[in-house]
């Protein structure tokens, strides 16, 4: 690989992901050089904003492109990186953006490759700012890591070295920390929708319980009536549920899970 | 009841709740007369922070107080109410500040009775901003709704009045929107914990996932495997889960529940 510094960048897939690294990139200096999607006016209207070539057909891709981010599904990355490889007018270096896929499935086809995961949530509907947000890179080699750090401090304070295995674990951590607690955001607003209450009364308590975080272990910052084994509450919830199967079910397996990590915890401050 | 406005305002309880209401009201200009608590050295500490006086016996309550907010276990509430009747030394307005227990708990003592509940997760690690939690409040007149509405915009710029039914599904939403948020923030600490990585890699996430809700229906926010049907990633999840049943079965149900109303939420697209 003869590149010794990045300065063309091309994005595949126009999503959530794409979005929100092309802009950031494009303002950190970067030339952002072509946009493919499968879905045309994604492509186009993330040209449109970055100054670059949109196309359908991923052959657009060639050697004026230094480095080529795969922002598109996890299923899609090993085929689309062995198409890559075979239509031949691209041979730069090559990273995925996905939490879960290994870095061997881009790494068999192409000789310089690897990870550029940026560890956030991403939607059309809001803009996380970008230089707080954790780059896990990982490379094939040295070489690559440099590459690849180069573009990540150009948009983030915040990059750390993750192999595939850690990256994969802590995937499954963000699931927790913001997946699963968005979705019981959607049952708290329904259960308010229900009440006929404001959805917006909740929104101080969600921020209070995000904010407060940081040096503190969460363990010592739970509220609530199961930690405090306030059972006459926690019925009288139960009852609140009693038409709403699945969602009762959430109630009573968290609840039971919150005091199983309390009753861990009781016993290690005796210890 | 002759008191017009309140100007001395007393404490039963000197735990989380009292901690954070009893200065803000300070602040707010309202004198903070006694402060009871069975701990001695808790009713002490937030009796020198505030100007009061401490004791561990109820009976120092008497009517130069306007208004007694009990910021005691909920359990507690209709006996301590009970208790202090019988008393006689105080026979003023009395308001208990829990999100559960019904106005009839208190009003069956006292004549002049009310609810005077905060919305927010109160933790001896960190201090809310008091304007913007919301205090619900509920009373047996119009008289009562008066003056506990007079301490409640005194220290909150967001005041509502919420019936005992209401304000137990209101209690049931928090229980989702915070007490099972941070147990999940709890689980997703561990994981990393067991992988070696840094906790504070999720606060930007965490965050982000707390911030931009608002404007947006947190249905549409949903990201993750699950609402993206990525039975691939689940399945290498419960993989790295299994040897921890209880985690994995929290996992298990919040996955199925995000898919279940991802469906009813495309359902009534079409529709």
């Amino acid at each position: 690989m003869a590149v010794k510094k990045i300065r063309n960048i091309s994005f595949a897939g126009a999503g959530n992901v794409a979005i929100h690294l092309a802009p950031a990139m494009a303002g950190a200096g970067f030339r952002i050089r072509h946009i493919f999607s499968r879905t045309a006016a994604h492509a186009q209207s993330l040209a449109d904003f970055t100054g670059s070539i949109a196309s359908t057909d991923p052959g657009i891709i060639d050697d004026t492109t230094d480095l080529l981010l795969l922002a598109i599904p996890d299923q899609a990355i090993g085929e689309f990186a062995s198409g890559l490889k075979k239509a031949g007018r691209y041979n730069g270096l090559i990273a995925h953006t996905s939490g879960t896929c290994p870095l061997s499935a881009i790494s068999e086809h192409f000789g310089a490759a690897g990870v550029f995961y940026p560890l956030q949530t991403f939607s059309r509907f809001s803009t996380p700012e970008i230089r707080k947000v954790p780059v896990c890179i990982e490379a094939d080699s040295v070489e690559t890591e440099t590459l690849l750090r180069q573009v990540a401090t150009g948009i983030s304070d915040d990059v750390r070295v993750i192999d595939s295995e850690h990256r994969a674990l802590l995937h499954l951590s963000a699931v927790f920390a913001c997946n699963f607690p968005n979705h019981l955001y959607v049952i708290a607003s329904r259960i308010l929708k229900q009440a006929g209450i404001g959805e917006d009364i909740l929104l101080p308590l969600i921020r209070e319980t995000a904010l407060r975080l940081g040096d503190t272990d969460p363990l010592l910052l739970q509220t609530g009536p199961a930690v405090r084994g306030d059972l006459t509450t926690m019925q009288r919830h139960l009852h609140l549920l009693e038409d709403q199967p699945s969602i009762l079910q959430i109630y009573k397996i968290l609840s039971e899970s919150i005091q199983e990590f309390e009753k861990y915890n009781k016993t290690s401050d005796i210890s």
